[in-house]
């Protein structure tokens, strides 16, 4: 079983400052807190956003630019270490003005106003490493 | 860093009353347990729903009825003090009959059934404060 | 009010096995781990899924199968306790190649990919009991 035990460590509500890019502030919170673990969900608007669809066959992320505004209907991740450092893996559910709904790996979201609840896990470090079988960076765990 | 650190506090189970509407009834619970800052997960289905997008120039929600039964894919959000009481803020991803799926702020949301998981954050009182900028009600963190 | 206090016991990551069902997987692990009540959120790909919509009327499930690869854009869900045994319940929004988003109960979905949080909550037995009215199994709290 791929299954690691934890304890909650942390609590952390952050407020992501407008016009920042939502992955790259929260990867900074997490490198500034010495964050190693932690799951996250987030709800807010974004300006724009990058969306990716990850070719399950050609092992590539297709982007999906949003040019619009966009609320963040729902987002969840993670982070974890890879290659040395705190790294956020986030995905997120998108609507625009006209109702259309988009959704994906959040490769980039520049935000309006985002409201996220950070949880950190304590125990054994968690590590992204290469996976031949899907080509992703994954957990080995 | 708009950052707050918290420790966990209470976790509530919360199977909300068929009938009632969603937003209210998170609310009543807040209030009547004296949760002053709490994130939320849910899931189950609504009778229907209002969904509101934020234009983000005009500073106004855009509000759109779904008249019809939804499942609840998703429901993330939070709960903090605004104008000195418990509100609850939620975004919710809503999917129809037909597989057409609708996403944004909830506004309103009449159950047929939800099961939600509220994790109550004990630190400093987070307050919602009008901000000029996006014209939201935000966390003064 | 329907509403049961717990507090956190045991945070898992889940790695899912590339192939196997998500949540039977996830049912695996809580009755190996012995978890008898938790919330999860995970992310991730699914190679294909099937999705439910209840029919709150009828009250049976429209299970509508996708066919080809899927990001998991959310997955938000629970497990307690049905007929004796920790049972998984959950609700996933899905993204396919072409943007194209499907969201509802997440009936099966075999797994690319998936990193799941999983809390477990410790407190009185959450068991699921049939209820009229809604012809759904519902938590008896």
């Amino acid at each position: 079983m791929d299954v690691r035990t934890f304890s909650v460590g942390r609590n952390f509500l952050v407020r992501v400052e407008h016009d920042s890019d939502f992955v790259v502030f929260l990867t900074s919170v997490a490198r500034e807190q010495g964050i190693a673990a932690a799951t996250f969900t987030a709800v807010g608007a974004l300006k724009e956003a990058k969306l990716g669809f990850y070719d399950q066959e050609r092992h590539v992320y297709v982007a999906t630019l949003l040019a619009g505004p966009q609320e963040i209907a729902s987002c969840v991740g993670n982070v974890s270490i890879k290659e040395g450092a705190p790294f956020v893996h986030a995905h997120a559910v998108l609507a625009d003005r006209l109702g259309v709904v988009r959704a994906g790996h959040l490769l980039a979201g520049r935000v309006f106003a985002a409201e996220v609840h950070l949880v950190e896990l304590v125990g054994e470090k968690v590590e992204r490493k290469n996976d031949a079988v899907t080509g992703l960076s994954l957990w080995a765990i």
